[in-house]
């Protein structure tokens, strides 16, 4: 199937936000999106961008069964590591269930890829739930490492009042 | 003891590349680290900076035994959630261990967390190696959840001649 990726700009991030929401009920936390198309918009599209997203898009005569044609996105950042350097971080990789199986997904994750290597990343790297294992085959078979499982790392959050219980602890200037 | 939490600047970084090494050789990685003080001056203090970083200093009179004020660094970046939106990501937390128990790693987890609040962070994210306990029960302490046991997240990496393959694969414009 004939597809096109692309930067995704301003106007999508309502396709975007469409899209963040299927990927959330895929990955059975359907009530954890907070996140509106406002939000991403002013996030994604200011002046220093907290992220930057990739659409996929079929031509009209392709369109899903209910009409769309921007039918995947790969939304990203750029991280560090104190050991390599720069790095590239894929927040969400989404392809529409109905598109899946045609290179699409694939085409996303290697734009990301190379567009990270043009600023001298040297890892790209994101994180994939344990039950998800046709996620977890599509990344192994393309030579991704499990650094849970190889080295041990853990990921760890602070939120909600435990993050505004560190913050007001802060020294003082 | 006294000490002082500031922004680091691009005259700290051969301190910090110190710092960052006795930190990999507590990690048990020394010879995974590849950056210079160099490189941590370009990616850090550039117009796009790729992390910021504070620095944590005592007085000359408490200096250590080998001479350093500059005890301990946290190094940072910010990062996006598609379900709650930005994030600040703490990427390293280090103080020197003859300095450890006066507060100092606190004291810099919480202005990171600070720093995360003013910028309308709503999250504040690590990785830890599973045997780092003394880390696990640290953040623990302060109210962080375990994302890969309690979710089941785990961290995927590219690098190498992986993600050059990955690149060069990447759909043509």
């Amino acid at each position: 199937m004939d597809f096109k990726i692309r930067a995704a700009t301003k106007e999508d991030c309502k396709e975007i936000s469409r899209m963040i929401m299927e990927l959330a009920v895929y990955e059975k936390m359907p009530d954890q999106v907070k996140i509106s198309h406002e939000e991403l918009e002013c996030d994604g599209f200011c002046q220093h961008p907290f992220f930057e997203c990739l659409i996929a898009e079929v031509p009209e005569e392709h369109k899903s069964k209910d009409g769309f044609t921007v039918v995947g996105y790969a939304l990203y950042f750029y991280s560090y590591s104190t050991w390599k350097g720069r790095s590239v971080y894929l927040e969400d990789l989404y392809v529409m269930p109905e598109f899946r199986g045609n290179g699409i997904g694939k085409g996303l994750l290697s734009k990301v890829a190379e567009i990270g290597k043009k600023k001298h990343c040297v890892r790209l790297q994101l994180s994939v739930l344990n039950w998800n294992t046709p996620a977890q085959d599509f990344y192994a078979a393309k030579g991704a490492q499990d650094l849970t499982v190889n080295e041990g790392w853990h990921c760890i959050r602070f939120d909600g009042q435990d993050l505004d219980n560190l913050a007001d602890e802060a020294p003082k200037d």
